[in-house]
């Protein structure tokens, strides 16, 4: 992997770059759209790369080492090839999914006992099976085996669980070092900072991550319920310290203007459900604030859905038409504002990169997180 | 509408023909897609016209008039415009999902009151208002008001069914007279044959629609349950004496095996649920059989889903991958079994109506029906 740092913004921490693989480059502030399980839910890979077009996806460890199983994935050649899906695919490590099961796992140091969400079979991850899961998935960014804490956290169990992940990322480098490439082309690996809300172990945490030395970084433990000014703090730490020569990956978030705002203070990469997620249950995002396209006030607007025509079921579908989708149910409805969203999270993140490098990214920045504080 | 025989098989009954609507022309025989709501479950009205390229739709009366309401169309513009399709559309009169309601509907002379599947609410549909209702929503054929007997049906009640049934149709035909376009295209009108099982109900009834010197007719009360050679005994009946030179539709068959015996016997236009329906629980149809997708044999099967590539989707995705797909019940795997039944619902017909005008329809047909009648 290889990152180039093409721009920085004069008012703030923005930077534009290119990063590049051995599935093209990835053009930086990044959105990653979900693909949990080797699907991004409602859209067709046609669609995700002629309309989306998103240079990386991302997959989720955990999905996939369920179903559809490694050794499926590795006849398969790897996810790529599963799924057909030739430009980049980060995957998570699988903890934050095994965190969520909450009464359903035990964490120890050895690594993370738990109980599958589909069958209740028991399940171990520890940082050593993680590396080799993500070898055979095949990701061309995979993600080190790191514990996740809750929001709010004990002070001394987020400190105990940050030495632990830093104790893990160390297993998970020597144990990598041991495990060969599965397939012909490079997976670089990202260690993650942790530390909770607590700015001196987040300190602590980034400092130790940047000294692993790897091709990239990442921030784990936000946006999991904290207020976001919260959420702007840790980042800002922790993004003085990561060195500024590697990508920068804030994990798990977030609202259209969460991304601004951390893009604002140095962050190159994001992934979220929240555009797929809340499109399927009918809230699209827009440029000019967010739209509950179920609510009665659509029934009879037969505007287009967005006239800004980002991606073409923004003119092809009426607000009108999309609202009754949802009202009779129909998976049609789902699918639009799944790709509107996308489409949505896409544009911004390459509008950002346009200001960062023509150096208005500031207030261009100011005017659209007003702009977009809206509920239309 | 305009209607021309353009070629008629030598060997059987097949027709070969052409129909000219305000939304453009249709190239017979034809299978119509189901979009009951104003959307063909799972598929963009894009990849409607693109991929699968049907020269019509059917939309149904009974759950349009539910939701969104007939005022909204009104207000849209009627559905084309609604639901943005400038291609044909066919509306049945409801009819048949007002029967299916069972428990709840009751059928007299005057028309059938029933309760709506949504919120309980109590509704009439008559004769008028139903051609009302159509003339509302705006389709480019629109059917009458029949009743629709179950199978098995008693001769006494088909006789005296059949007989309300044309006693309908003469209060569609004077009704519609004084309903005036809502829109700047006109709308065709079918009278449906009834007659259950029985031979001299269905000649009676052939001849009392065929009487009525409509456009277009439709056989009903078929692929209700009775055994395929019943149905085709049926349809041989009705269309010795349906006139030559209209089309004819019969209404809810089938099977691909279904549609190729009944082109043969003279029909021209199809619709069923059956490729959506079906699809989106797994059962694919190809030309060499069915595939139910779900089998734990797919696993690891990489090949792609249909060599034949008809739409686009039979090759980008492999069977393991679809497999894949259902097992973790992803929308993503309903909508690929969509597309790739449609297409080759509509490979089908457009394959028949070919053969039908090179002459070789017959042979090409009873192959067909063999290499089809296959479990893969
Ligand atoms: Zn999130
Ligand atoms: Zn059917």
């Amino acid at each position: 992997m290889h990152f180039k740092l093409e721009g920085k913004d004069e008012q703030s921490s923005a930077r534009a770059g290119t990063i590049k693989t051995g599935h093209g480059s990835i053009e930086t502030p990044i959105f990653m759209p979900v693909g949990t399980v080797g699907t991004v839910k409602g859209v067709h890979q046609r669609e995700l790369s002629e309309d989306i077009n998103p240079d990386i996806i991302l997959g989720n460890t955990y999905h996939l080492y369920l179903r559809p199983q490694t050794q499926i994935l590795i006849k398969a050649g790897g996810l790529h090839k599963f799924m057909n899906w030739d430009r980049n695919i980060l995957t998570d490590s699988g903890g934050y999914q095994v965190y969520s099961l909450s009464a359903n796992r035990k964490i120890k140091e050895e690594g993370v006992k738990f109980k599958s969400h589909i069958d209740g079979s028991y399940h171990v991850f520890t940082p050593e099976n993680v590396m080799e899961i993500q070898r055979a998935i095949g990701a061309d960014i995979i993600m080190a085996f790191d514990e996740c804490t809750p929001y709010p956290c004990d002070y001394n169990y987020a400190k105990r669980s940050m030495h632990m992940t830093h104790r893990w990322l160390d297993r998970c480098l020597s144990h990598l070092e041991k495990t060969p490439l599965k397939y012909d082309y490079e997976q670089a690996f990202f260690p993650i900072v942790q530390g909770s809300t607590y700015k001196d172990l987040r300190e602590q945490s980034a400092e130790y991550i940047a000294n692993a030395g790897a091709v990239g970084n990442a921030i784990g433990g936000l946006s999991v319920g904290e207020p976001a000014e919260e959420m702007y703090e840790m980042t800002a730490v922790v993004t003085n310290i990561l060195p500024e020569d590697k990508p920068r990956y804030l994990m798990g978030v977030g609202t259209p203007i969460n991304i601004l705002e951390n893009i604002a203070l140095g962050i190159d990469m994001f992934d979220c459900v929240m555009p797929t997620r809340n499109g399927r249950n009918g809230m699209l995002f827009t440029a000019h604030g967010t739209i509950n396209i179920k609510n009665k006030k659509w029934e009879d607007d037969f505007s287009a859905i967005d006239e800004m025509n980002i991606t073409w079921v923004d003119t092809a579908y009426s607000k009108a038409y999309l609202r009754h989708l949802f009202t009779v149910n129909e998976m049609l409805g789902r699918q639009i504002a799944t790709i509107h969203n996308l489409g949505f999270y896409m544009w911004l993140v390459r509008e950002a990169r346009k200001h960062i490098l023509d150096g208005d990214f500031r207030s261009w920045k100011d005017k659209m997180v007003k702009q977009m504080d809206k509920r239309l």
